[in-house]
């Protein structure tokens, strides 16, 4: 199974308003409430397209309890390492008129000693059947900016790939650790290594130690990067739809690739984009369009 | 004591940003949190003015932790008649820059038949020590539209005094149950009786059966108005302020006057007036300015 690592998860609460009017009282039904946070994301869609995902993440407080019951409801198999702080919320504020989200998104709060070293023993221990081990998301406040280069350390020991999906420092620290794979976007990587140009910033990551590095460039599709060269994938015109959840759609293609043994980069950037794209297509963050198999084929393709 | 009744609490939730741009991501921090419901403001207040308050309400889901946790620090007496639905919450995102609160205010989710019972068997064994009862504020999806006016046929059984925040049906009724006090904001008294002059809407509801309406009109103040007359009261000067909460200050302030056993209707509404003002000038809604007792000197009234 895949395994997911999310230090910093989210209650996604999701309200709906004919049009959000700023300094006024709107009267809303009561919010959809899903579990949230990236690596949950990545492993609904690896369990929508065949595969098992195992969640490992933390609940803390009474939003905590709403994660649990989310995720149960689910069916998606999961560890919650109790801690103290509440699970932070992220609220989306949907204008049904404008068509857009507003989005208040905590910044969440710290995990103890304690609680961090928890959450390590259960990655040792649920690393033993994993096929992968992907590590998703920011960190919580005060996190070790070490704590996905670790993961990374910890997939080497068992042989299994791994796919990190951070910026900055923690992005940085996994490519020095030797991920398989690293996920950032454009953004993040040009945040991270301080250059613009997504293929030179990717090397600055392989040079650092990363195997490959896959860089989600909104509707212009994806690039992998490896030592050997550069792949790129992109549909012939932009989708319209819901982008959030499109790169962990991206990260779930790859971790089962990898975990199926697939290293063609080719075959890695045609999956994550074909993926990506089907996610953009399906409403919710975590899911992809049904037909999401179709996609591979209608992508155009450099290398 | 004061026993407030609230049948349709909520989470308050509240957000700060510097500036809310629709449409976009923000990153918060995690909000502040408050049990919240118009008959626990009115709670409050009357236990910072030295009054003994006792609050009745429902909770339900991990809201309703959130709520039974955030009462619990406040000290003031309760009790929570488990709900199965989750408590609402009432989400204010303030904006720092233009100093305006951008409220989603959730309608919350209907009691069952037994949930009701429970509530209503509550009340008749906390009316026994009660010297006024308060039922405040909007009443839950499918609730009953007499659940006020049984709490005021309830206060009558007692010989002990009833007031009434409410509006529409359930305010018609508590008005022919006999309420001895009603307070309506100018709006909400409008909608009732289908009159915009708010004399003219309150003999309605003096007609119906209330010994005293109490109409604020925001800025303007409030006036009093019974069988005898109609006296008003005001600040020479609007006040800037936090509004939220105004109208339940004056709920507290004739409450604990008609549980004194003060009914003159100039003094009513001079407190009424006075208390809603200071809690004008408090930042949280509930509160008070420490200098309350101060304001009602500077009132103009008019009888």
């Amino acid at each position: 199974m895949i395994l997911t690592v999310t230090p910093n998860p989210a209650v996604d609460l999701t309200y709906r308003v004919a049009a959000l009017e700023p300094g006024e009282t709107h009267r809303v039904a009561a919010p959809a409430v899903r579990a949230g946070g990236k690596g949950l994301n990545v492993a609904r869609v690896v369990a929508q397209t065949g595969g098992a995902a195992f969640v490992l993440t933390t609940a803390g407080g009474p939003s905590g309890l709403r994660l649990a019951d989310d995720l149960e409801a689910s069916g998606l198999p999961s560890e919650l390492i109790p801690v103290a702080a509440p699970t932070r919320s992220s609220v989306a504020i949907v204008d049904e008129t404008a068509g857009t989200a507003t989005i208040l998104n905590e910044t969440g709060a710290g995990l103890s000693p304690a609680e961090w070293t928890a959450l390590r023993e259960a990655a040792e221990r649920l690393a033993v059947p994993a096929t992968a081990v992907v590590g998703s998301g920011s960190l919580p406040p005060g996190a070790p900016e070490t704590f996905y280069a670790e993961l990374v350390a910890l997939a080497r020991r068992r042989g299994i790939p791994s796919v990190i999906d951070a910026s900055g420092l923690p992005l940085l620290a996994a490519a020095e650790a030797g991920a398989d794979a690293l996920k950032p976007n454009r953004r993040e990587l040009a945040e991270t290594v301080g250059s613009d140009d997504p293929v030179a910033g990717a090397r600055i990551l392989l040079t650092a130690g990363a195997g490959l590095v896959l860089v989600s460039l909104g509707a212009d599709g994806m690039l992998a990067v490896t030592g050997d060269g550069v792949w790129s994938a992109r549909l012939p015109a932009p989708l319209a739809g819901n982008a959030t959840g499109a790169g962990d759609a991206a990260v779930a293609a790859i971790a089962t690739a990898l975990a199926a043994g697939v290293a063609d980069p080719a075959a890695l950037v045609r999956r994550a984009t074909a993926w990506s794209a089907a996610a953009v297509v399906a409403p919710l963050a975590g899911e992809l369009d049904p037909a999401y198999e179709g996609y591979e084929a209608r992508l155009v393709t450099t290398s």
